[in-house]
């Protein structure tokens, strides 16, 4: 079956290791689709693997099997799980990395992978990716249930959750969820999660930025650093051809007001 | 139908950028072969994508659809086109970046890409690569012809030409127009722009070259630094196991003189 | 005919240079299943490609092809040369690539290419990868013989072998084969080199390391620096949540005593 299958991991693309899942993956279904979504997580950084995961599978079709592996568990006690999802599926260790896959979707449903039948053997203690969730992710492509995987479970691990919190003096607070490459700082606010789309005064790091833009070169627009809704559906920090990022001196996670 | 589609984009592989194109391609053509030309541009420069796409595009296939955003003014007024050259197709912005596919190929035809029904709605203001050009890409690689697509015009924009000047003295003024992984300097050169291939001179940021290679580690010839005729074409200033670009402090665009 | 064809080269990912190999692939078998081992081995640097070619291919199913370049002689008289091991077969310049295979694999065949029939012409003296080691691969992934390529040869060229020295001490000399993307050092020693899988101490850069962990995040051990085995098979030396090789200075090469 032609099943696409997307990786994400914090392995980089230096090592075997990214090769060593596809082989596995071939082995099993030579005619999966496999397509990285990255593999540039910073190491062990499961909350900005989360965040790149919500923001790259919506554009997947039906029935795509998304991998994804930032595990400093590895070896562990921590359960490996599926997670389906209306159409889609994710395959990767319980630790928090499919919270914001949870959070959008309430009726999603969680399996604790326990039938080794499925697994590469012998499994190793310190590549879970390559020995137990390639070759779980090349069963699901061809057609295996989840139930057949292991049994659903009720208490998935979650991060903090991404909805913004609304504060008593109407502001909102939120954080930065990532910060891409041309610089620009994701924040968690959609635009249901603001009382208006005009107006508003996003501080960060001791700035308030009150300027809007409709896209990345607006001419109208003469402020140097200003917001703009980006493509994942967040709001976002920008500077004019620069890395707002950089300019701000913002990181992950960092703090976010809007009012 | 089991068509190429190659990606050349400045948005590296630590986003989701590069697997949301890929996404919205498969959605269209599950049967689309996607190969990554490289997503490694320097962000929103146009010339060094021109070159690199001129580069490889040559090796694939007849029939392969290219992708190639740079796109500083994604969201403005600038025209998103398609360009059909021989029996290769490319879809991009309109902005210079097809230039030396155009300058190589003077029967080449260009349309504005004006039918929305080809598009992914809503369209958004700063990801045009996923809502205008992939699905575009993919809807071409099924057959869609250019003149469905939208209407032809005449007026491409273009960046600097790459055919280098003849001066009077009968010297010959180029430029470097890519330094490449290993430090080599590619040049604007090309076997036909001089006059001889033996016993010329190449002089750039003061320095002048007059040591000639048939390979890199031709051992007849011990200078540290010389030029070579590259795999893409053109000429290139190299040095000994080392980076000619760091030995001579030269970067894209340094003015070089043949004589 | 949908085989699998890997890749690894120093080539990095900015150029087009990977993507050439593709085309050049694609246009002889469009059916090819291309995959990247990895393009970041450092430049010309023939053992670490060496390693990490040995660490990847084995998770690749029977029949797969792997074109490996790091190829400092491309141009000079070096060989290009096909392997044949077992049931997967290897591609790229006689330097010592393959050594790992080799040594592996006292049964392997390798053949000298010189059919320049499977050959891309004309035949550049600066990229054999693309015209002479993509197309190669491309007719063996159609099912062209190894004899058809050219003759079987007794003395391919051999780096350092893999296996480490037995020292008249009772102790046991090897070195560090790769430092992998979290920092750590990867030593040339397997199980079955060692007396003992027990009470071994491991001397790098004068320091001692005693601690052995079973999985990176092993609780019960509390030493900052420890040993494990790695997913490749062999020793490796790590650290908890940091890089080993940072904290001891180690970089490739350097020798691992174990007593």
């Amino acid at each position: 079956m032609s099943r696409v299958i997307t990786l994400l991991t914090d392995y980089g693309t230096s090592d075997y290791f990214v090769a060593a899942l596809k082989g596995v993956i071939l082995a099993t279904n030579p005619h999966a689709q496999i397509v990285d979504l990255t593999h540039s997580i910073a190491p062990h950084h499961i909350e900005e693997g989360a965040f790149t995961l919500l923001a790259g599978y919506v554009s997947f079709p039906p029935g795509t099997i998304h991998f994804a592996v930032v595990d400093p568990g590895v070896g562990s006690t921590r359960r490996p799980i599926v997670v389906l999802s209306g159409e889609h599926l994710f395959v990767g260790p319980d630790n928090g990395l499919f919270t914001y896959i949870l959070e959008k979707d309430s009726d999603a449903r969680v399996f604790h992978l326990t039938n080794e039948k499925y697994f590469r053997h012998p499994v190793s203690n310190t590549f879970h990716g390559r020995d137990i969730f390639a070759p779980v992710a090349a069963a699901l492509s061809l057609g295996v249930g989840c139930e057949e995987l292991g049994q659903e479970i009720a208490d998935p691990c979650r991060l903090q959750p991404l909805k913004p919190t609304q504060l008593k003096n109407g502001r909102v607070k939120g954080r930065i969820i990532h910060i891409d490459r041309f610089g620009n700082c994701i924040t968690n606010f959609l635009p249901l999660d603001l009382s208006s789309n005009d107006g508003f005064r996003v501080i960060v790091k001791g700035k308030t930025i009150r300027s809007m833009r409709q896209f990345f070169g607006d001419a109208h627009n003469r402020e140097k650093i200003f917001c703009v809704w980006g493509s994942a559906g967040f709001l976002e920090i920008a500077a004019e051809n620069s890395s707002a990022a950089k300019i701000l001196k913002v990181k992950h996670g960092d703090k976010v007001i809007i009012r």
